[in-house]
């Protein structure tokens, strides 16, 4: 049993915690968080005990890795310290919103063997999962294109999206993660949209858009279409479509039961898609800590690690720049 | 150009002759109805001349062949004239409501070579036809239960109930077509049972049922279950589902356009069923027209005939005798 | 948290444990089974103690409730036990194959306030249940007709057949207490047919069927009709669809996955379903114990209980004798 | 009955002559074609006459209106002999590969009031325009974005690829105009990106492109997202999905049956999909002829009039920019 220890109980660090709590080849370690109430919540539903402080959970002997699960702006340094520790470390996206952050953290850790894996918790998804096993197994042939739709449920408070770092660092950051997952080549131009659609004023202050649309190119002419919106009013679509020469993949939409009903009007009406990530990654979640497991039992790089972290924010750089300037961007013009 | 004769031109007729008359292979000869004004409607939409009397359109020249879509009532007494006239007859379904005067009819005409038809459009939908092929290349393995749904979309008239003959022998008797073309044995034991929920107290009135379930099965084992409603508020459901040691077929429900709706509360919400007969079987009811062509050209008998016909109303009268003794039906026990 | 203990230790058992040791408001007290071996690697597994006898289970004071899952002809024993004992109990189906064992159980246990808790774990399954709540919301109208598929994937091992009691007894005995949830209403007539296509050489060693069709209607002349067959190739064929005077409302297949492929000569081709019950009723054993811990934290009967394990016996019994006696049996004839 | 003749005889102007032959509103008043051998076929197939000149169909007295099916690069001579010659017209898209010389003919045509009608016949089918009418209804609130799919089964013969225009002008020019009709609002900017990835070495040869996609923005910030293949195993993959702030609206693709099939690791299977554009729009080019009709009788503009197609191609062009450039065009830089 690999004992984790959590840093952050909000709601991912929460989430993460249960499911370390009950998964059969973990134990949760300890939980830590600033906001004690929010660790005393944790603790309390998983019978885990709190630590104080970062730095008692890298030096303790009783635990074996961590997670981190804190605000996005300490992920570098705990990452970081978790590695000077000898942890590896499970660290929720984005590494960081500053690309020069992120390249400064690469140096730190250069050359560690310890296992770093960041929460791209998508590439999990028994769906999407499959639609990647289809693509590398040749069953749509040679790929050419990668679709993917994202939407939120709805839009996030306030106060979170004034420190998100903008949708494309805070969600399309996990469709530039699917697009290089499926895509299997790194996307070597970027262009970008962003409409102010779903809340025109707030977005207008913030200086963010709600709506975009990314379109990336291989070297080979690979192409991979990002849609996404800050709300859906039906649930929280999720889909990835991958097309090629022998045929098209596509990872559908989840939804809570699959009870469809017809009546005066209509036929085949089913329930709202799954609400969020939580519901409807859950498998994925779960298999992330597999994943996690196996790189550390087995002390070998993360199947989805550090580099994939950064390379994801560079394409999100790409993206802002290429919506700026109206124009496609050279993934080598970001470093 | 086969030249046909429509008979009759009530709702199926008149769909019948705009069919003919359309149709890349046939010629609308002539248009017949008692009721005068029937026939002028029909002759002025598709151009066709009217011709008084059944006598005179089995006694022209310039008529190759007849399609029968008078009254149930006169079926028998119209095709056998046309037997005698040496005319190819497509007639609707069914040939008459009484097996004593089916046999009858079957005996007059023992013998003949001329082509007839029966009415059991079903087979030709590309669906159903799609479940059939498929069992017949073993893409099933060996057929184990065919399963019915034919539910219209909403009660008939109260005039055309009290003379259809009950549900049975006027709705089912398609689903008993059905059941021995994808069977491909005979049925040799029945079962049914009747209810009155859609319009109890005039079912009671009529003596007949509104919802009803038959089992069939053959000397091998293999089992047919249909259901029936009088009623369905979705639209015309009309399904067919071959399940064998190999796996399962099924032909799905059909829709006017395959737009689907996702909002608030819901997702995927289609159109209703196309309404009824003539939208849902629109290519079937012209396949069933080339069927025809096909068979009156080469001079041989039709793929769907007389004691196919006969054969589904034998099964009625299985089923409805078991409703009645509340036992199952040796098919044998009926002539 | 709810400390329940595991008798037997077999698959379901094993299943049960597992749950119960992950499940947030229980813990597994105890495991227990007459095969040591099998209680060992369940414990091993989960980390809970062996008790080595039922007795030493219904007397301890560190067990509040207790599941049965031994072999089914230690059920109604250890039933009566655990109700001398005071212990609720949640007790796989069937509670036996004789249905006059039953009565006398019955007989034993009647006045008691323990909350008894019979497996038919499908009422709790998602998609069933939102047909369930579709009916009793009023959202198809009055119901008129259930319809519901049951195929296992494959042939359970002879030796288990042996044993089994016959496919009615044994795999439509879920399909009966389904029909009575959807229906509301307890069916008075019952109509059967089983057919040996699956395995007929040992089906007819057996005496059994592997392939079955059953309709049962209600007193207001609600029909329900269930086939089921012992081996379907595409997996764990599982489907309820209620059908009434507003509309339909269908439970449909579940798969591991929701990718489909296109491909040359086909679309949307999907994963077969889940395989069998761990997998595809997951949720719904999870919520079977939600359900009891319900009842027993709230000292009330539970919402499916002795008695709906006795009535789905009587319809089991009542389709064994119409299949032989090829008529409608009154479930009033069966006690 | 409103007398049309063909212009063109070729696969789309033959399938055209049998739809208003067959029409219940149309004659086909004459067919012509250069190629003597095809007006003679389509004759022989509709019975219609064949006229040897455009000329002698624009001077006719028993020619109401003329559908032109001709090569592209003669549509606009003709389409302006029409309206010269006082006929209302329907014509093939695109007008012409130019820009500049459909911008002449907008001049030529000035001011007429004779109905003009574009072949864009996806607006009339029936869940593209299911989509459209929800969009207008407001079922989806607001408009966000419109993602159009549209990959051909197979790459044309080189032969036409040639002649063709390239991939934008000769097969996006379907989905620019469906854009225009969902958005209805009219793009601003056009951003675009093409590979060679079907058939790298001819599309090299030709300075053409086969797999590309498209994304255009309105003033407004709306978004409309087109993903184009020149080849696709499944069959003819033609998809439009609108999605606003209270839903989404999907028009999905079609099938010859609705059967589907499950096996042995698999299920669910359908068939592919409508191979090319006679089968698939069908529907859609018996209501194209309708809403001419319509507009002739009615003496008023058509749905989709010349200024569609006009726009249209303006898109083709920024697109073919955007391509070069590498960055947004702005509809305004085109003229």
């Amino acid at each position: 049993m690999l004992r984790i220890a959590v840093l952050g109980c909000g709601r991912i660090g929460a989430m993460h915690a249960a499911n370390i709590a009950s998964h059969r080849r973990t134990q949760l370690a300890a939980v830590q968080d600033i906001n004690i109430a929010a660790a005393e919540a944790v603790a309390a539903a998983t019978g885990a005990r709190i630590m104080h402080s970062a730095a008692d959970i890298f030096s303790s002997a009783d635990v074996d890795a961590v997670l981190i699960a804190t605000a996005t702006d300490t992920h570098a340094d705990l990452l970081e310290q978790a590695v000077a520790a000898g942890k590896p470390v499970l660290c929720e996206k984005p590494i960081d919103l500053s690309l020069a952050r992120v390249n400064r953290c690469a140096e730190v850790i250069r050359g560690t063997s310890i296992p770093i894996q960041i929460g791209f918790v998508r590439r999990f998804d028994p769906g999407h999962k499959a639609v990647y096993d289809a693509v590398r197994a040749g069953e749509i042939g040679e790929l050419h294109q990668v679709i993917i739709t994202s939407r939120d449920p709805g839009l996030a408070p306030q106060a979170y999206l004034k420190v998100s770092g903008g949708i494309l660092r805070d969600m399309t950051i996990h469709d530039f993660d699917m697009a290089r997952f499926i895509l299997g080549e790194e996307p070597t131009s970027v262009l970008a949209v962003g409409s102010r659609l779903v809340a025109p004023m707030l977005m207008e202050s913030l200086g963010d858009h709600d709506t975009i649309t990314v379109v990336m190119t291989t070297a080979s002419g690979k192409q991979a279409i990002i849609t996404n919106s800050r709300e859906a009013a039906y649930g929280y679509d999720q889909r990835v479509e991958a097309f090629g020469s022998k045929g098209m993949a596509i990872s559908k939409n989840r939804r809570p039961n699959h009870m469809s009903l017809s009546g005066k009007g209509f036929s085949d009406r089913a329930a709202p898609l799954l609400h969020f990530f939580i519901e409807r990654y859950q498998e994925a979640f779960s298999a992330e800590i597999d994943a996690f497991v196996e790189a550390v039992e087995a002390n070998r790089p993360a199947v989805v690690g550090f580099e994939d972290g950064r390379q994801a924010l560079v394409l999100a750089e790409a993206a802002i720049r290429s919506m700026s300037e109206g124009r496609a961007i050279k993934v080598s013009e970001i470093s």
